[in-house]
């Protein structure tokens, strides 16, 4: 913590908001597409500059993102936001490209057996269908982005040797893939771990280039974003309410909650850009749309500066 | 996080157990004796050196822990464990010393507001009950500790003046009372804001005599934790399940989860000395017995060395 003490002005934190597409794959309930546009609506207007509004892979893989065409078609974009999709194959950049989205990000976890069972591929089979999205992209002006799942542990393997997660990143840079995220995907990541790793990712590529995606499965996702953040990552993924989960920890936390973390960055005096009373408005609305609680503590709590009246009988003390 | 990077070897982390008070007393269900009783024995065989086991308060204030000379007198004690009560007043006092408690946590809030609103008495009038507990144990062997509740923030008045906290800490030494705890109550605390004050505080006393109580209610808790460990602060209030909360934020998590805690330290390498397995049982218990969902996550999602069996469909896949 000694940088963050001693430093008198941060850099701005990044946060790329991903609920509709991490936080509303996961969900039993059919979210309405009118309803997913009209959360990114309002995202658009919070302060985002990144907003990760779906995904292009098979409805039957993901029915609850089935209708990734028509949110990309219909959202109203606000100019400076960049708008993400999610693409597991060369039929899905297509659909991607089609629907006009900013920048694709491309999925391939460091996990051998993690890939099979989420891509039902084996990673080399991932790194050839990227290269065909790559050629197919490229001189279009949309964005790449490579996330690499379970960097930081996987559900079935356990530890994931850090140099075959550098290796990754090398072979997606040199496959033209200029973003890079660095994803906890089952929330395995510990802050000593993540420091160590952005530090090692930090001397291959600009900070403006990296992206941590942490989810809050055992509590530790703010503590990562501050030991990221203070190893040099800006860009961070979040889900309002937290939404989002793995199917192997059920009733546990999901992506790290957007108003978490924007309120921990307003507290620290770490500027984000993003207008936390709309975000809290926006998570308060969650659960009637999902049907269940949300793990965001935020939203339940309220900011420090929403003060409690002070109770009758304490006037009365002398 | 630089120091944690460049530290080969971690200090211990202890941890106290504060479920079976803090945790215990806003539950609206009533905990027999006998399930106190077996709940801290349980935890004195689990590495713990330091056990919150109740208070000795009015029994109307607070009538979940009513049972305080009970569970005292009934305890299996281990050598080597501190068993702490909380006590508000000389009378708490005389029943502790009468129930063979090792150490006497006397509480008292930075904020007037919220000490009027939680003793009902002004500081001054709290102050001048700690005078009469510090002369009647004076001699006894028996140890005092004194916690600043609202330490880092009041749901009642905001901001805390960091002087305020600086000059409670030094009457409670002059006082003779010992041990300080730097609580916050209704988790309002940051990481900077954490680095700062235990900075301060770590000038006047040894980290042996500090200790830091962290709510989550704002998801925090454990990266405030890590804050103040980077500050050299060694010990830890934390409570089974995440157990506790404020009646200000409802729904918003408790104290920071014990065992949350403790996977945190094994996976980065800091020494704790507790058996998180025996945590987790111990954790999962807790549902049955309350009523109702608890707020800590590794319980739910196991540890990282839990593997998951490696689905059908992925062997398969060629």
């Amino acid at each position: 913590m000694n940088r963050v003490l001693n430093t008198s002005q941060f850099d701005k934190l990044i946060v790329q908001e991903v609920a509709p597409r991490d936080g509303l794959q996961i969900e039993p309930t059919w979210v309405e597409t009118a309803d997913k546009i009209a959360l990114i609506n309002a995202l658009s207007t919070a302060g985002f500059t990144r907003i990760e509004g779906g995904s292009f892979v098979s409805p039957k893989a993901i029915p609850a993102l089935r209708d990734g065409e028509a949110v990309f078609q219909q959202i109203e974009r606000q100019p400076g936001v960049i708008y993400v999709a999610l693409i597991p194959n060369l039929k899905g950049a297509e659909r991607a490209l089609a629907s006009r989205a900013d920048e694709l990000n491309l999925v391939m976890s460091a996990s051998q057996t993690h890939n099979r069972a989420n891509m039902r591929m084996s990673c080399e089979s991932s790194l050839v269908a990227f290269g065909d999205i790559v050629r197919h992209v490229k001189g279009s002006g949309v964005l790449l982005n490579g996330s690499i799942a379970t960097a930081f542990g996987c559900p079935f393997e356990g530890k994931i040797d850090e140099d075959r997660v550098i290796g990754i990143v090398d072979t997606y840079r040199e496959m033209g893939i200029e973003g890079i995220t660095l994803a906890d995907t089952t929330g395995m990541a510990n802050p000593r771990q993540v420091t160590r790793l952005v530090t090692r990712v930090l001397e291959r590529l600009p900070a403006a280039a990296l992206t941590l995606h942490f989810h809050n499965t055992r509590g530790l996702g703010l503590a990562n974003v501050l030991a990221a953040y203070e190893a040099g990552a800006r860009r961070f993924d979040a889900a309002l309410g937290g939404l989002g989960g793995c199917p192997f920890a059920p009733g546990a936390s999901g992506n790290i909650c957007t108003e978490d973390l924007v309120n921990m960055c307003d507290e620290m005096g770490i500027p984000t850009g993003i207008d936390l009373e709309k975000l809290i408005a926006l998570s308060r609305g969650l659960p009637a749309l999902l049907g269940h609680d949300v793990p965001g503590q935020l939203a339940k709590a309220g900011r420090n500066c929403d003060l409690h009246p002070v109770p009758e009988y304490v006037l009365q003390i002398r």
